[in-house]
């Protein structure tokens, strides 16, 4: 598989045509960004954690019957995937309070959930994603009331899966944010990816941050944790 | 029914003990503020319609089998109603997009919805009523999942029986925001107030806008508007 020309380049992957025009190429960067855009930075080898962690990642997913857009690894950063039109909605599943949640409802972070939750921001950086209804999303005409369902449902899962994944590693999945896209026949699969950029992890004995958080909020070892959350998702393979 | 102590004084409106401990008085004032209170000034007589129609429209819902906090009107101003506990969540039906939807999601005003939205904003000025996934209040704990259910129930019962009344009256039920509280054996029921202050009511004939967004956007001929709704109210009493 060859990449053909560049399709789109976002803030930490490009995404290539290639010859077959049901498959992309995506190449991850080590380019880091935060709050919209405003923060820059790089991490140094991200886009090679980011890459073969998502492809480890959505694997057992799709294992464990959810779709998704993998296809091959075909180097270090770049992967093939699937095309398909990207549903226009960060898909954010919570188990913990932390963050935006946080701060937008003057909660504590920390708070464990009894039951998982799951919520849906509309990608636009312009209007700075902000957060939208089912109903709104699908009254906008964004996606049906059954793709909306199986969105729900699919993260509800995916949840399931990465939380139990990381528990048995000493991780704790806080929250992350997902993507979906439906593919030329319709078909609504997992897209994007699953990677510290995307996933709050925390170190369960010492709490510690393993993720993206590190970059946001200037705490240092932003490599170290990437690497280390790396190490442990190997640590132990099924 | 005599008003005791002062309970609260919002920005529309007081609330007053009486004797009965299940029994509270409300008082509604001319004063309107908009934008989180940043915006402020009077509508002349505005209490009086409000209060009035609120009366009405709640008289309405009841009989069509939605429970409301409405007791009796003592007054033009003042109502006895059933003292409950505010489930502190906005809860906002849209049949037309408009206002804080079409800014927020970059949309203009005037879609028609195939189906009505639901969402949900948490109460809490000093956040500035942050929007809220149903999800969100339950993890926070602000009301169970049968609340949730039951109240977006009762949302959607009190869009149908409000749209169907005032398209009779040749106006459009663009959205409008309803508030639920708990009675003291913990029964759900509608409480608030129902008026061109929580509602965007457009002349089907014009487009004219027959609502508070006259005031929050200068529109002029504020209280025009609130007698033109009150009239129609009152023309056609069934």
């Amino acid at each position: 598989m060859k990449k053909t020309e560049q399709l789109y380049e976002g803030k930490a992957k490009k995404v290539f045509n290639t010859e077959d025009p049901n498959l992309l190429i995506v190449s991850y960067k080590d380019d880091a960004t935060a709050f919209n855009g405003q923060k820059k930075g790089t991490i140094n080898q991200k886009g090679i954690i980011n890459n073969q962690m998502s492809n480890f990642l959505m694997q057992i997913i799709e294992k464990d019957g959810v779709p998704t857009h993998f296809v091959e690894e075909i180097n270090e950063r770049e992967t093939v995937v699937k095309r398909v039109e990207i549903i226009p909605l960060e898909v954010i599943v919570r188990n913990i309070s932390a963050g935006s949640f946080a701060k937008r409802y003057g909660v504590d972070e920390g708070i464990v959930f009894e039951q998982p939750t799951v919520e849906f921001s509309y990608k636009n950086d312009d209007l700075g994603d902000p957060l939208m209804s089912p109903l709104h999303a699908i009254a906008l005409k964004l996606l049906t009331q059954d793709e909306m369902d199986k969105i729900t449902d699919y993260a509800l899962r995916v949840n399931k899966i990465l939380k139990e994944f990381w528990v048995q590693r000493g991780i704790t999945l806080v929250d992350f944010k997902i993507e979906f896209g439906k593919t030329v026949d319709g078909t609504v699969i997992l897209a994007d990816e699953i990677s510290p950029d995307t996933c709050r992890l925390w170190d369960t004995e010492t709490g510690e941050k393993l993720d993206k958080d590190r970059f946001r909020r200037d705490l240092g070892g932003v490599e170290d944790a990437y690497f280390e959350v790396m190490r442990r998702l190997r640590e132990n393979d099924k």
